[in-house]
């Protein structure tokens, strides 16, 4: 398989030039877009419809949907009254800048602030594809273990930002905050880290005050 | 990309004749080879654990360990007392066949009932991807959402078994068994479904017992 590694690169290479054409888009409209990534589960949809309808009226927001297959988050997206674009990718592991581009299409850039991508449920693959994103956002449940930053290193080493989700669920299992946030901010140091629960609300405020401040800070 | 799909096309044929290699070295030992997927934090290393731990002494077990990096897994699972080989894909997204061989090198398959081998945490990728394996045993947690299988259909289209793991959560989370098994076996009709706790045990007799038919059918 010695022709894998120079084939890859030529994808990327590939990907890498319609992101560069994205991020020009997004940067003309001064839309903030972050790229949510996450294992399946781990709640990327959930905080989706919170922050939509939290912040409806407020912030301009629309999103693109990554899955494996159906529509089933699109349609919970667009129940918040928010646009939402579903994208299946047919079996494919990630979203790639092609896809983002067709997207576009069924989207109005100059009526946004905030253009959400949510990726497919994948703590590897989605992290290696630049979509022109202005930031990578990880999500990890509680559930999943506290050893994951460490486990899969390559998102919270990107990442701008880690969503610590389901934290109503903290006194049930044995997940130790401080042990992920040391093991995502020993790859990362300036990661952000919000604990959150999608479920009772815990914790949205200073995640939707981020969400602000990046909006201002693509505007300005 | 026009040469995307021929291309991966020729990395699964050459690892389709790997696994038949591999296939034949199992048959020859009469060692059944469970191949576990799951997202991270499912509880594949922790179901290893308790299964490795209570099945010593009647079954003789080993494990092949998939990480991305760390050798965490292995170490737990060697613990136990069992023979642990771990392999680190330094990035790569799922388990091949190459690694699979080259893992052999380190394991005596004729002192060997059942050889587990615990792909990288990934619902999408490792499932392309012939290990040589009897069978694809899914792992999936009541955290993660009972719609999972229908988003990631292949996993549960293609495996024999489906264990329901973090059932002690249940009275925390949305989860209706009911529909994740239904959503699974309207896939695939034959496939056996175990919901348990390895954290308090629960339902793990009948894994077991799963374990000991297989075993028995490979040496018959």
């Amino acid at each position: 398989m010695a022709t894998e590694i120079p084939v890859v690169r030529n994808i990327l290479e590939a990907n890498d030039r319609i992101a560069d054409q994205l991020r020009k888009l997004f940067a003309a409209h001064k839309v903030f877009v972050p790229n949510l990534i996450s294992s399946p589960g781990a709640g990327k949809t959930t905080l989706l419809e919170r922050t939509l309808t939290d912040l409806k009226g407020e912030l301009r927001m629309a999103v693109i949907e990554g899955d494996v297959t159906t529509d089933n988050d699109a349609r919970r997206v667009a129940a918040t009254g928010a646009k939402a674009v579903q994208i299946e990718t047919d079996g494919g592991c990630h979203l790639n800048g092609s896809m983002i581009l067709e997207a576009l299409a069924s989207l109005d850039l100059s009526e946004l602030d905030i253009l959400f991508i949510e990726n497919v449920g994948n703590l590897v693959c989605p992290v290696e594809f630049d979509l022109g994103e202005d930031c990578k956002v990880g999500l990890l449940s509680v559930t999943e273990g506290d050893d994951k930053p460490e486990k899969y290193p390559q998102l919270f080493t990107v990442g701008k930002a880690m969503v610590l989700n389901k934290v109503d669920l903290l006194p049930y299992v044995d997940f130790d905050v401080e042990r992920a946030t040391r093991g995502a901010r020993a790859l990362n140091p300036g990661l952000e880290v919000f604990s959150v629960s999608c479920r009772n609300g815990d914790g949205l405020g200073a995640w939707y005050d981020w969400l602000r401040a990046a909006v201002a800070a693509k505007k300005a």
